[in-house]
């Protein structure tokens, strides 16, 4: 049996006369696009044009969602009304999906941004809303949450596909959840080592917690990061040892087949 | 032969906690509503509520595009460049369908709000750009513009369906131009005067002009608008007079017959 | 000995063309105007409208700092960064001592809005950091808080002079604290109740509670409303039944004498 | 008699998230800084910093205050009403007032950005509205515009102090008009080059047309960028060969003397 592992990065957050990332280069190496909408980052000329490379390189799309909150790059918790939330999403989505049929393509999962990622983990109030906000616009768009988190239940339970992701530069607890960004160690920069733990993810089904443990995790895809030099070589240096191993890297899409 | 004639009017133009214009009852009188897109005015929450009202009085829905100025409700020229409008009209008009989709309802035709409107009409650049767009994302939506003006002929050129547009509240000069805001005798406050030039707009095919003289205008809608009582009362005393003469009111859409 | 009382609104909350509360008729009642500083609300024209009517009538001018979120009318916490609030702060305070010059008026006081109000009362990072932002831009400001609040207290300590604040229309607990929006009762609607607590309030240092018990309230200055007609006419009638009993309305700055 | 000539630079753009300009580098080079006031860049944690560094270097601060349009950087130019010009003016300058005071440090002069800078040149109204909102705040501050446009004279009829500024990096015409950026030669590149033209402007009061001519220019102060690797070598050079020439570099204000 041929193993296939999702590669997905966080793309179009360039905005206005900003620049972030290097949104050809990363398309070049994931298979899936995580593209912002223009409520954290990304406005309508810098979206097209990442969807239309995202096209080319026939990686998938997913609509990267987020609190309205330009200023703050959407990583401060909002404590945002669910029916707002939830007509923020779609809004979102809407507005990808017109630019993807613009370029030639099309969205297939949502993807939270930043603090909702994080919110949605623990808060059913706006997991639910998120939930809805996808189902309303469109039931086959998949949901991408963090692997082992409750929101990928509740997203099921309401008939959502879901895809589970696990973090290339992250330490795991032995309960399998991120070790926080404030602990020692929380954040990897070694692009071999990462690479090593992303192969063990995928060819044992989990990798080594912060305190030495094997902690299964059970991951459809892998984010990698695209925002800086270093962060495309570790990025390059997943796929590549992946590759080396027999692995094939495809959109998590087709977990669920042609559609 | 039956006539008909389709009304349509501004709405979705609420923003957060501002209140304008009563939706839900100019959506008892119009059969097209012009929805606010967000870069003018708008925001989700509100948006989806009018597209929900809309679904419910089975009015056509209409993509009212702007450029991005909510500060100044669209209605400050700016000098923006092809592509970024582009990708703007893609944007809004995605979004828009976004919403729709979650209401119930889908967008039907597309028309420029404010000081877009009325740039198009003479500005070659911006209305090939806005026509770019509307085909990007959707080659079967239908352009809403100015009775008589160029861009109308821009978009036939290029395959979109076009609806001419005339003002209820409007003077014309007698070559079937509007006169200027500036002038006086401009803008017609007298619902009764209003009510039978529209009646004369549609079974004659054309209106007095502000100097006396019988003007054909060609006009598939009327715009009505609804954002104070007068203007209400306004709307409905058009629809009442034409209703009383046999007219039939309905979604200009139906012009290109279903679809 | 005359007893003096302060009456405070929030004004200036118009947004481009969305009109909110009669700034102009508020102005002829209140002695001390919480202005909107465009990040909940309020743009450079339309606050520099109500500060000419607040000079004209002589009252006194709050800086109304808020969290960054017009489209939730700064109603909605953020988990905004500590350094971050505080330039917030100073560029609001900064923006609408510009405008106050230019209308021949100067900025005396800053009352934090919405969820920032709220917030502030009980964490402490953000309030410290409300405070820090005063104090970076000018020491003399007066901050208004609830009265009872830790966040007076949080400033004295700082060096900043503050103004106790009670609301007019909501209902206390007996331990003086707001009775929540979400218990039957929190908020009055009868004016001439209203009227008459405040009137204690003043004359005797406190209110009844919502269970019947006289409770303490220190208060410098009432927040009364005018966004609708409604809270215009409680305005005027607490205001009327404060005057009828002798008691001045005056700015609460003329607690810490001229300057 | 000592030759001196001022140096300004455009900082404090970046915003949020995104980085534009080495400010910190710059701020060793050039004398007066024109910092973003937050409506076409700039957030306030960003200026301030800015505005912290700019008091350790002891360069002047200027409100490089633009049009309301983050999207576009305020490149896009806006037939905005001249009371809200007057007004957006303003409140740009009154918040980068309060974040210098925080920054112990304030504001001497204006330098209007991008399209708007572009605009007053000619359009009449627009620069009227731009002094006026100067005189309305601060009669004190300066007025930095293009050496020789119109702009200078209308500000000065109206009383206000201004300063004449060229451009290191483009090319003039023998009427010492800007060639316009569409035009090939336009824009300079040379840093040894644009360093010998800046030390002819200051030592010979002209440079040579794009066709050849000694062409007369009253600066007051030489324009250098930041925004690349390139920009600040440009900048570093300009300063040196000036320097070496026995040039004194330092504010334009001082042109007024202390005050």
């Amino acid at each position: 049996m041929i193993k296939t592992i999702d590669l997905n990065s966080d793309l179009g957050e360039s905005f206005g006369q900003w620049r972030m990332g290097n949104d050809e280069e990363i398309l070049g190496i994931v298979s899936s696009a995580n593209v912002a909408c223009g409520f954290h980052a990304g406005d309508p000329v810098g979206i097209l044009q990442t969807l239309k490379f995202a096209q080319e390189n026939d990686v998938a799309i997913g609509a990267h969602v987020s609190y309205p909150d330009l200023a703050g790059f959407g990583r401060r918790n909002m404590d945002i009304a669910s029916h707002e939330l939830t007509a923020d999403v779609i809004y979102q989505i809407g507005a990808l999906q017109g630019l993807a049929a613009a370029a030639g393509t099309k969205v297939s999962y949502v993807k939270p941004h930043g603090a909702l990622y994080n919110t949605i983990v623990n808060n059913e109030y706006q997991a639910i809303a998120v939930i809805e906000g996808i189902l309303a616009i469109d039931p086959n768009l998949a949901l991408v949450g963090l692997a082992g988190s409750n929101i990928l239940k509740l997203a099921q339970e309401r008939g959502l596909r879901t895809i589970a992701e696990a973090f290339a530069d992250r330490a795991y607890t032995s309960q399998g959840e991120l070790v926080s960004r404030r602990e020692t160690g929380s954040v990897l920069h070694d692009a071999d080592l990462v690479a090593q733990r992303m192969l063990q993810l995928v060819t044992e089904g989990g990798i080594e917690s912060i305190d030495g443990k094997f902690t299964p995790i059970q991951a459809d895809s892998i984010c990698v990061h695209g925002d800086t030099p270093g962060a495309v070589e570790m990025a390059k240096q997943v796929k590549t040892v992946l590759q080396q191993a027999g692995i094939t890297i495809r959109p998590f899409i087709h977990k669920y087949g042609s559609h």
